[in-house]
């Protein structure tokens, strides 16, 4: 009897285990579906359904089908039993049941309306996955990749106008959805829709936030298939991929203002700690991010001048590298912080120093397993919003809500939009045009950081409620935005970068620029400007030489009595090759500034647009150490200057 | 209150999310630790210790750090609480305690025995993860990449001695390590130690089928690093991967093998029930993985012949590979079969076919992700078998058992290796030298398999001590034999492939075996070779065309009415191409026959010891059209006849 009893057993777990395949089955099948459409797709030049929304497409069929073909077995669940023995509720649970002891895991608190939303199929519970999973481990590699490919010189170049858009705009645009859902929701209360007390001002404030975070996946991938105007792709890009950072950061800060009495009421103390737990947190997530890529970077540098041929091992530079990133992430979780800034900005120093102590295999092998990793995650996360519509079992569909979340989105983007570019336009010599802030304002699409911000967190009526209006939001901006992309880009005119015009204008722009910023007299811009070379030479003179094989030697930089100190710290490769090294930087960018161009506009990117994803080329990674603002200009200098002083070295 | 009691849970949430990152820092700090000390080894070239004994250490150590130095915060757990009202344990179970409803969710059942060591604290539970994330994520890529870096030529030319060791070794092994574990238990049984219903003759045998699993990662690492002759590390690879296979379906079977009344008593039905289960299931896995392996082929020449470029979209390609053949492995386990050897034959089979569809890129792009996950998954396995040591709460070491599991595991090493190289001595032309074999019997290292197989169900107290036993037979085979390689293989006088001296010996052997095949008299070798060459045949008449762009175009190998047919299913690329591409072929394949030898002893292959983990040098890949055994004569052949038949059709 014992020994059949323990046969059960094992044959019970063999069908648990199986369990866990089916599911991770509906997955790949999913995603295999979704490549093969998007093969197809790109075979027959259709763009108005991009692959996100493909994916999202599947996983609602997908959804559909388990929902209501799967039965529900599992006729237990779904009453709540009495304990009257426990005072809180302990992780693991040992409970005896007809003389047999269980282990159960806790897995979360239930308010009492939800409780009967429990008796669905163990199918649907089991297809939900743990909201921890999108944190961990599906969106670090997709915002990794973002600051990893993040093409530099463009972004440097518009920097003050990404940062107004990104900072300033998503808290305008959090402000005004909060007060349009405000609104709203006194009005649902007014009707009886709503009780007064469910849904407060923070809550609509929340809401804001996790709505700011745009998501223009769909549109860039489409922009890069187009090779469309690159200062348009690298505002919206900058934006989107800082907004998110910030949007995050937000919802956290707001999440934690917990005013002492009537929440309704300001609360100015609370508010102006909220204020500060945004600053505290971006700025600590930055400074964690961004010392795991200098710690990698002096590993990879140490290793490539220290020991014997590193290059040899390109997987291991590789997997270090991998889980140096991503530990980046987990320790600014684990410390308190926000992984998603940390990684972003992470992925953005490692492509500054690191990359270049890689070795060329190495290189490609990040790029490509990167690439790999944002591909797929992104593609499970539009996969798993489908199925959410049908598998997640506490939707709560207000259509006064949803009408009001929808008005909201719109005109916050507006009041994001229109007011920041004209107050931009004022500084920038090369103005913001028309049809760039209504394409801007276009492509204000939401996606995988609202969806996670509004998933994490679903207990009350009232994020419940939020949850099902931001996944439709989604669904709706995904389909209706992203489908109409390229029937807006020809209605608004705006072209693609064409053989031979753009390149000189271009060219002659950015000279023009050059030669005016010292006599520019705008404020914002000067001081970016201002800040941003002073940040430049810094980096130029001691960071690079630090901790990489490119710019000048130490020993040229540092003050004369530093030396020995200098000579230390100088790999002797980089002491020796130095000068030859400089002039080849020297070559290689002014060869890129033409060809980089004519490449772009002549060839359609040749191997990149593999995915759809953004991507930056390849060149514009390796000559990361030029920036477009003013670098121009600052590398003439050094490689002018860099014989005199090596001489005085 | 209500308010405050929601910010509670937020920040309770919150906290929630940090410890998931804990975890996997964790991890991440390990993973980085073991990465830098290779990198230390490899450049003093350290061989004492492996990278997998490495990883193991430093689990170990953090083991038993968070063993002793955290502390036990949660004083519920350990307590059982009784519920009359429910019958059997449902999968979610909701609590009221004071007011909330809790959710918890179903872990396990747990002995009554075992209720006490649950009073461990929550971050040892924590890190001990659930064992289907073995089965369905860390074990796919390890065994994928094992089949599909074969090297197929060696691999096939040693295949009768391999298929040998394999199954019947295997089969020896279990029942040598079953009989002299039964005897330990019975003296066990005799001292007291053990009750007599405790531990069953099925019981010991399921104990030899996992512990028959050999895992000769670090020997074949070493083996790779020193060039070791390639038929030792043929016959060494082959055997462990095919023997993994083997001994996971062993268990599986003996897992269900149930004799109607005493367990200890021989059920003549019930055994064969079991080999037909063995029988079935490794058949069914094994044409579950290759059909898989075939629609990808067939998917991957479609839209290379059908469409457009397909080579434009690596990433398309690399994912839908990566995923099909996860998916493999996924089907099996769901449709109750046994998903390691669905993917290792997908892995074959995937390197057969499909890897001569994929455009360049790809083949680089998936073997270098293959590669990587490989590695990945190989150093988290030793991590957590290290980490399991201290965290794993139900130990039960019995020494007399653990001293029996090690003469249990070496008389079986034994009983495998010397009668069965007799037996096979006796057919093969190329004998099996004495040190060989030697080296094959030191090289019996137990790994992942032998521990994922034991901590799949560790509820009984059996089970347990299996679990701990095995455990620390990976610990002692992987630090004492696999740090002992290099020394034996001095002692054992195993020359390395030195230049000039064996390629020659090497390539008169082959010819000479070649010659003499046909006068063969003994039936396995005659056998294999027979039925090899129909396979051959077949595969490369048919198949190949089919399924990829190489061999000759279907219109010439079917017969003469089936053209029409043929001229559809040929891709007008491959019958265009053919003739020049037979002859590319055959050059290459006379190129690679000298090259391949005289660049493995010359230099000390290039990037590909990255890891140290098996890996096949690119070439053997690319030309895997031809196979050792008989490949050689049938190419010349093939080349020969072909413009004749092209002329026919």
């Amino acid at each position: 009897m014992e020994k059949f009893k323990k046969y059960v057993s094992v044959k019970d777990e063999d069908h648990f285990y199986h369990q866990g395949a089916v599911e991770l089955l509906i997955f790949n099948f999913l995603l295999i579906l979704t490549i093969l459409t998007i093969w197809l797709f790109k075979n027959h030049r259709f763009r108005f359904l991009h692959e996100t929304g493909g994916a999202m497409l599947y996983g609602l069929v997908m959804g559909l089908i388990i929902r209501y073909v799967t039965k529900s077995p599992d006729v237990e669940s779904g009453t709540v039993y009495e304990c009257e023995k426990l005072k809180s509720g302990p992780s693991t649970l040992l409970i005896n049941i007809t003389n047999q002891v269980y282990e159960y895991q806790y897995k979360r608190e239930i308010s009492h309306h939800n409780v009967n939303g429990h008796q669905g199929n163990a199918m649907l519970q089991k297809m939900t996955f743990d909201p921890s999973i999108f944190f961990n481990i599906l969106l670090p590699p997709i915002i990794f990749h973002a600051g990893y490919s993040l093409k530099k010189r463009h972004f440097f170049r518009n920097l003050g106008s990404i940062l107004t858009y990104a900072f300033l705009g998503t808290a305008i645009s959090c402000i005004v959805i909060g007060l349009i859902m405000y609104g709203f929701v006194k009005a649902m209360v007014h009707i009886g829709q709503l009780k007064q007390w469910e849904f407060h001002f923070t809550d609509c404030l929340f809401f804001g936030s996790l709505m700011s975070a745009t998501d223009p996946v769909t549109v860039l991938a489409i922009f890069h298939e187009l090779n469309v105007d690159t200062d348009l792709y690298t505002l919206l890009f900058g934006e989107s991929v800082l907004n998110d950072a910030v949007a995050i950061v937000l919802t956290h800060s707001i999440s934690i203002y917990s005013p002492k009495e009537n929440p309704n009421a300001f609360d100015a103390a609370a508010f102006f700690q909220s204020v500060g737990n945004f600053l505290g947190i971006f700025a600590g997530s930055f400074a964690m991010g961004s010392s795991y890529a200098v710690v990698t970077a002096l590993i990879s540098f140490m290793h490539l001048t220290k020991f014997t041929k590193l290059c040899e091992f390109p997987m291991l530079e590789t997997g270090l590298f991998f889980l140096l990133s991503w530990s980046a992430f987990l320790s600014a979780e684990a410390a308190g912080l926000t992984g998603i800034v940390a990684v972003l900005f992470c992925g953005v120093t490692q492509a500054h120093y690191t990359y270049n102590n890689l070795s060329p295999d190495s290189k490609m092998r990040t790029k490509q397993l990167f690439e790999f990793m944002n591909f797929l995650a992104e593609n499970v996360i539009f996969c798993y919003m489908g199925l959410a519509l049908f598998t997640f079992q506490n939707h709560i569909f207000n259509p006064l809500f949803i009408f009001g979340a929808l008005v909201a989105v719109f005109v916050a983007r507006a009041a994001n939009i229109y007011p920041l570019s004209f107050l931009l336009n004022l500084g920038r010599k090369q103005k913001i045009p028309r049809n760039f802030q209504h394409m801007m304002m276009f492509s204000g699409l939401r996606g995988a950081i609202a969806f996670a911000l509004a998933i994490r967190d679903t207990n009350s009526q009232p994020q419940q409620m939020m949850f099902s209006t931001a996944l439709l939001m989604v669904f709706f901006t995904v389909w209706v935005f992203g489908g109409g992309t390229t029937p807006m880009l020809t209605w608004l005119q705006i072209r693609s970068v064409l053989v031979g015009v753009d390149p000189d204008e271009d060219l002659k722009a950015k000279a023009a620029s050059q030669s005016a910023s010292d006599l520019d007299k705008n404020t914002t811009k000067a001081e970016s400007a201002w800040l941003f070379r002073i940040w430049y030479g810094f980096d130029h003179k001691y960071l690079k030489p630090l901790l990489t094989h490119t710019g000048p030697p130490l020993t040229s930089t540092l003050p004369e009595w530093c030396n020995p100190i200098a000579r230390l710290l100088t790999s002797p490769t980089a002491y020796g090759d130095q000068l030859k090294d400089g002039d080849t930087v020297y070559i290689i960018n002014n060869d890129e500034l033409t060809e980089n161009y004519d490449s772009s506009a002549h060839t359609p990117v040749p191997a990149q647009d593999s995915t759809g994803s953004i991507q930056a080329t390849g060149k514009e990674d390796i000559q990361e150490g030029d920036l477009g603002l003013g670098g121009y200009k600052l590398q003439l200098q050094h490689t002018a200057g860099q014989p005199q002083k090596n001489s005085l070295a």
